[in-house]
């Protein structure tokens, strides 16, 4: 019996321990995706705020900055992949692997019982034996019952045994795999975003201001008469990517928050640099210096 | 005077545009890395409870769940750096960048004023004409404010016409500076976090399940009385990586795991590349099913 009692601990204690710390890292990895999701979003703002700008500028610096607008847009699409893929194959899991604890406790709780019912017989057999020692027939009924409960008690604890370890091994694999994939997952968008990035900077560092400054100085110049710009044919913005919608169909559960958070984003717009890092630390001294 | 209008439309219009968008620039970025420390946050969570969680597992899943924890937290102390060097290196020279316009638009009204000066001249000396044609004097004087008028507001068109052709000139610049530091920042980042998964990655393929569950099944077999634990001393947690400093001597790092990285690509490519340009593709079918 205390044998018994003490498995039941074991596995009881497994079982909370998942169920407490799967369920943490269930609803952090959640709270991770959707913030994932809001830096999307804002990064998708800068995109339509950049593109509006670009209209504005020469064809130099409108080729350019529509350029790094396209490649910041990529990004986007890239991290809205990371976002449903950590949905699919992390959080979805997780969530399952709730349903599966809930599960196991049942199962607990149905072994318990059939250990207390051992015990009841066992109990009923001890107080027929004080009680009525002679009545033979009530007590070997008594033993019939204690004897069955005990084999019952015993079948549930192989089944025990072996849902313990099914149980464990179970977790172990969950948990390997679901942290593998995140891993996976994560290290997908940051290679892809490494990737766009380069090319982000090639198209920056060729950004040729003096030819801007010319179409600018033309063009002011032109206020007095003479219109010497050179001709408009070179600045054809680049063709374009079909950037603004390739989030669109996929942008699942997550637009439906996109409302919500533009409205709570305002008050936060003036909070002090100091609460950025979180941490109170001193920018790093490189950064200090002012533009050129 | 008309051309000098045209110009001062020109100017106001430039500086107008440029604060419009540089002021929605500068709020879009401060939210972006805002967004973003706020995922470091969320990621620093998870961080805590995976050690906590750890130190309730046997020392095969304790040194994987250990070693990913650090991991992650390892890409929280790069994306903390992303945080301040964009606040350094871009929202800073951003608001700078605001203050500059406030300032030119100061000299515009400056010159507004000359020009107003010149005509208010014009006018009383178009007065003086009409009303009093013999004053020889008075007119003679008006002549001498509008002559001077009419120098100063020359002497100040030319330097507007300078002003500007420096305020385009800075504006572009900076503008190309800002989001070529940006995308260097986010480069940065995203390589250090393409690294460090890659090493997490490596981590978790070597989690030994059997050699877990050999420990697992000699602890509840304990409960039985039979202790064939294998001798703990083989469990000795891998040694700790000072991760939370790493963000400081982050240079050499990178090379060292360049090569692990080759070797997990292979992962990665299961996927079907579309899947993660986010356009509307139902979510892998294999992330559906329920773990294994």
């Amino acid at each position: 019996m205390c044998t018994r009692n003490s498995q039941v601990r074991v596995m009881e204690n497994t079982v909370t321990n998942a169920e407490k710390y799967f369920g943490q890292f269930c609803s952090l990895l959640a709270a991770y995706t959707r913030k994932t999701a809001r830096l999307r979003d804002k990064a998708d703002q800068l995109v339509k705020q950049l593109i509006d700008f670009a209209n504005t500028e020469n064809p130099e610096m409108r080729a350019t900055v529509r350029n790094f607008a396209e490649d910041l847009a990529k990004v986007q699409d890239y991290r809205q992949a990371e976002v449903e893929r950590l949905e699919t194959k992390v959080i979805h899991p997780m969530k399952l692997y709730g349903a599966h604890i809930k599960q196991t406790r049942a199962e607990i709780k149905k072994f318990k019982q059939v250990q207390k019912n051992e015990i009841k017989q066992l109990e009923k057999l001890e107080k027929l034996r004080q009680k009525s020692p002679s009545d033979r027939q009530m007590i070997s009924q008594a033993e019939t019952s204690v004897q069955r409960a005990s084999v019952d008690a015993s079948r549930t604890t192989h089944q025990l045994e072996e849902m313990i370890d099914t149980f464990q091994k179970q977790k172990l694999k969950d948990l390997q795999k679901i942290l593998s994939d995140f891993v996976t997952i994560e290290m997908v968008f940051h290679a892809k975003a490494v990737e766009v990035y380069s090319s982000a900077f090639q198209s920056l560092d060729s950004y040729d201001l003096e030819r801007d400054l010319e179409d600018f100085r033309a063009k002011t110049h032109g206020v007095y008469g003479h219109h010497d710009a050179r001709p408009l044919k070179d600045t054809t913005p680049s063709p374009t990517v079909p950037w603004s919608l390739a989030g669109q169909s996929t942008q699942t559960a997550i637009q439906s928050q996109r409302g919500e958070e533009e409205s709570t984003d305002h008050s936060a717009e003036e909070d002090p640099v100091e609460d950025l890092t979180g941490q109170g630390q001193t920018p790093h001294p490189e950064g200090q210096s002012s533009p050129v």
